[in-house]
């Protein structure tokens, strides 16, 4: 299987109008604010087997203009992304959350989460000096905020971190945003994914001790992802395939060449476009303002 | 008492010659090396409500060119700085170390923590994935590392999300580095101060809930710190004082002019050098460089 | 005189009510947009030395809000720096327009001129691209943009490096932007400054082969500075005057008093808000949106 | 043909051991240093053709720890890097030199130009300021620098902006540093081309009144450049054309294939490392160590 961190693209990439087991597949097209919204289903073993991913929901808002700086497409899109929030995780005002910004800071493509907990409204503080009724009057969540890096800058797995601040702030929902890998070009920072599995780094499934979700953590997670980056290898052997099956060769024979790819890996290289470092900030605001709108009541009006 | 953060200016405040008792000055002119280095010991409860510091050692190292671009005179500074580290722990090698580089990362004087750890060595994930005897062959210390920002960007106090992370990661030893506030803009950027007491907020002595010690998170602290800024209040009131009394007036005068001087305070305005960015980036790497000294033997010859 | 770059302040010096013969000075409460406009201008010789500075008119716009976050303010204040910018030029729109962000984009107070360029809409490539009809369709200016650096970083002069562009491109108005230094902390980050005067380093009058002025460069040239530091020595100087005058101290004294203040001087200090990282993002933005809305028409309404 | 800047590239995809009349590759390996020299001479106008690039010497340092920490490796490469400078220049040591560092700074693969420049010994000041004798005696070369920016950025060509530089204030050596793009990966980030050609934009023969060469300008031109990039359509066209003649096709069959491939471009995708931050940083360092090295005579020994 390539590597995509996107449950839309691993259903694509199963036989179309194919009904897989446990699998099920919602898609809603809102031309009038230009996005188009698929929700993937994971409901058992089975489907969870089939798809390599943990059982959940997978809401992905393909947005083709997320990345342009354009305030009337960005300002609508915000509401729609705190409005599946809510849906997702039933009601987001009222909780106590942490918000936390994985990625490193220093790598541009990684570096939306912590861009995003640069623009968030962070407001726990507030309450621990001004009281729970200053919260209440300006209706602000109860929210705090966190960029704990990667591990190779704290020598820490993010799991441990987290863990150890939500069991000394105890919050009752995480919320994690992260930059994903894609498979396919079109769908770089144009695409945001909404899941309430968390994050299961590697395979996805099975016992995970560095999982980030509730099984790990204890508390209701929610990992919102936009993919910013394309393997490499990933492409060259996605477009491979396509001209090989359109000019007819078997799937042995492609199979055989696609091996022969493997050989001459690019391991540390990814795609991404030249606009980059301009679409991560853009990006990272639009979503930091959709947690804001949807965190706190005052902004949502 | 005008805002300093370091132990010595806040001795060198008392009269010249007079005793205070429960606290000692010892100094070490280390003119080939080009720095001075003076202790402060604050021995009992009467020389901590003398000084409004907690009892312990706080060792100030005034460096003139720490701020300056000189591989000759960094380099055996960087010595110096492990060797008082490594005296006031009676010895770094082999434990289980946690730096935090506190601060926040955006404003300039405040970014030297977070730049500290930029440039830190972090080998505690290589344990937990090559086993001990990888460290103990490459002569690693077990060293993890974290930024942790500041509480109008996590809505946590630093204490918190400290001490969440040392309860999972169990080290025993945590270094804070800070930028602190200093009382001379001749000590600016210039000099270090290290102590075994860990950082105070506020007044800096009694029950202290954010204390970031011994008491509030249970293992040693050491903190290091480097003033950064000085209050434009401050400045101004050292200023005046100084004139004043070199003019003979009394000490009721000067205090009524000072007085005056309140009334127009510029809160939020500080003093900082031209070239404070450069100068942030050049410290920050030679206190990294210490620390990677003092934490990992491979790198100490 | 203490340092300042704001001709507002210079006439401030001045006794009150006393008339200084070849300087007008004009104020306008614009109370409903939160702004306070002076103008102050310089008609003859004689009033050129009596303020040290060149013959020309000084728009100072006093906009305490400036460099806080609050789209409500901003939006009307661009209007405003615009339609000054429109008056002191008599029209923006269809000339050939070079701006020049001055200052250096590694120094935080002295980024605002790189910072505006990042921002600007730059138009003149599509006009060598397209014709001049795409820019005359689309209503946009013809406006090119540079931010040439600083000596140190480049080795020439300002004054040298754009008369080179100058000579090359034709533009027939030049516009720098520069960050200021101010007398006074108030306005610090809250004032814009604006003059046909071009900028004139040291002293500001006679003859000065590196002044950025019609003179020098042969074009119409504005001047557009926000003041972000004030000098420490200025500050305290400043502070101890204004004290010693309100405790009845003769103008003798008071001279004495700063002349022993002269001695301990903080030569590469400046004063500057904490947040000075975040106002200057926010101020540039505004700037840049200034002349963005001055010299296209498409984005004026 | 497909995209790179680099010549050595360009003379790689003829067919092997087949020589190309006015074409000279002279290859040196030295492998004590972990480099490995290549030298193209193009010496007529049918090599210019055939290579499509312009009549000159393209001396291309093959060195793959060039992206990588390793003082022991940088230090005796800025020694090389120099001398291949000093080489084709016939001396630098006592003339006039204007460094460019073209490409967009806020995208991280083309800040390598602008990061170049901001760690550059610049004193063609000093010499204003305190005489010729004043390099004589230090033995500073005469050297200005300026970071142009991209036209995007300034509306106007980096040709205009450097000629009328280079009017005003007369280098008679003008060095150009670029980043490049390649079409092999293992070439990005690990390779140096150093030319007397200067930069052709487009084609590269033949009329180019935007060209950064001594025919535009005037005065010598060297560019330097480092391959940051490779397109991504490249390198899928690349891969797949290897892996089909690998399988025995036709030439004919693999162009249709390509010809494919074609219809589905990523034109605005780029494949870089995932280190690219960091390693831009390194070799800026190491460039601006050369040239300092090279123009400089008191940094040499």
């Amino acid at each position: 299987m390539k590597r995509t961190d996107l449950a839309l693209e691993i259903r694509e990439s199963f036989q179309e109008n194919v009904e897989v087991e446990g699998v099920i597949l919602r898609e809603k097209n809102q031309e009038e604010k230009g996005i188009k919204v698929s929700t993937v289903i994971i409901k058992n073993e089975h489907g969870s087997k089939a798809m390599g991913k943990p059982i959940g929901t997978y809401i992905t808002i393909e947005a083709p203009k997320l990345d342009q700086e354009d305030e009337n497409y960005h300002e609508p899109l915000t509401k729609e992304v705190a409005a599946y929030l809510e849906d997702l995780t039933g009601g987001l005002y009222g909780r106590k959350v942490l918000v936390a910004g994985l990625g490193n800071r220093e790598i541009t493509p990684d570096a939306l989460g912590p861009q995003v907990i640069d623009n968030l409204l962070v407001t726990r503080h507030l309450k621990q000096e001004f009281g729970k009724e200053f919260l209440e009057k300006h209706r602000f969540g109860d929210i705090s905020a966190i960029a704990p890096g990667v591990m190779a800058q704290t020598g820490m797995e993010v799991r441990e971190i987290l863990s150890g601040i939500i069991e000394e702030t105890k919050p009752d929902l995480l919320i994690v945003i992260d930059a994903l890998a894609a498979r396919s070009v079109n769908r770089l920072n144009t695409t945001i994914q909404i899941t309430d599995t968390g994050i299961s780094p590697g395979s996805g499934v099975g016992n995970n001790r560095n999982a980030i979700n509730k099984e790990s953590l204890g508390i209701d997670v929610i990992a919102l992802g936009v993919p910013t980056v394309v393997d490499a290898d990933t492409i060259v052997e996605d477009r491979v395939e396509a001209i090989l099956k359109e000019q007819g060769f078997s799937q042995q024979e492609i199979q055989s060449f696609l091996y022969g790819l493997k050989e001459v890996s690019m391991k540390t290289m990814f795609v991404t476009p030249k606009n980059v470092d301009e679409a991560i900030k853009r990006i990272s605001y639009t979503i930091s303002e959709a947690l804001n709108r949807g965190l706190s009541k005052s902004l949502s009006n």
